[in-house]
């Protein structure tokens, strides 16, 4: 089961997101795993998701990976926290509440990408997330986000 | 000339944008207006950009269209600050340095989403703006972004 991504573990009625659901075939399908206390993931975006330069990466996609690794990240440490036994569909849903992104440098096109999540702090359904988005080592951006798990019937 | 849109304005190397750039044949190129005093953009997401429920849009690319659409913006509002004459690759470039997005309440799929960008602070070459996303006049979320000119050569 190790070599399961967080988003597999998502329900199904979860899993069309653009960015990270596994039943959208025209997304990115991102995929995180841990690493120790770290989400991490990694991606080649497609060329054509340039920033203005051809050869920047884009701002838009660089804000839309950190949420979805950040929201994969949050969901799977408060499933650790709640111990709950994971298998397909086991997964607590969040939404995002509130996203923010520092651009540092540009970050390359054609390079795998590498997204790190750590996770600040758990309050009860409210995770806050840290993400920085790194080429070859070298950290392009980082992110802080507010996720919310949504409350299940 | 009033039926172009900022991004008609921007230089051809800087048209590469998945999400604004008129040469991008893959992206969205999405086209803002002035209306008075805001930036304002109109676009019918497709549908495959839903976030993790299939009928709520993809918080990515909520982000993703507030960075374009405030970035055309300020670029517009820095060109009228100069009094820039407009022609095709007049448009002065400018790059993202923070985004942030605060997510409201879920965005509906299928329906046409309206921004509207206003500029709080142009500081030499540091433009601050705030962004609305709604549908149906309900706002669905809000953004806040800086973005920094780029020096020409």
């Amino acid at each position: 089961m190790s070599d399961m991504a967080f988003q597999d573990y998502y329900p199904d009625d979860y899993s069309h997101c653009y960015g990270c659901g596994r039943l959208n075939e025209n997304g990115h399908q991102i995929k995180s795993f841990w690493d120790g206390d770290e989400g991490v993931c990694r991606i080649v975006p497609k060329i054509f998701y340039s920033g203005g330069m051809k050869d920047i990466l884009y701002g838009g996609l660089i804000a839309s990976l950190m949420d979805c690794h950040g929201a994969g990240t949050a969901a799977a440490a408060k499933a650790r926290e709640l111990n709950i036994e994971m298998e397909p569909g086991a997964m607590p849903r969040f939404v995002t509440a509130s996203l923010k992104v520092d651009y540092l440098s540009p970050t390359p096109v054609g390079k795998e990408v590498e997204l790190r999540a750590r996770v600040e702090e758990i309050k009860k359904r409210k995770v806050t997330v840290s993400v920085t988005l790194s080429t070859d080592g070298s950290v392009h951006a980082r992110g802080q986000l507010i996720m919310v798990q949504i409350k299940e019937d």
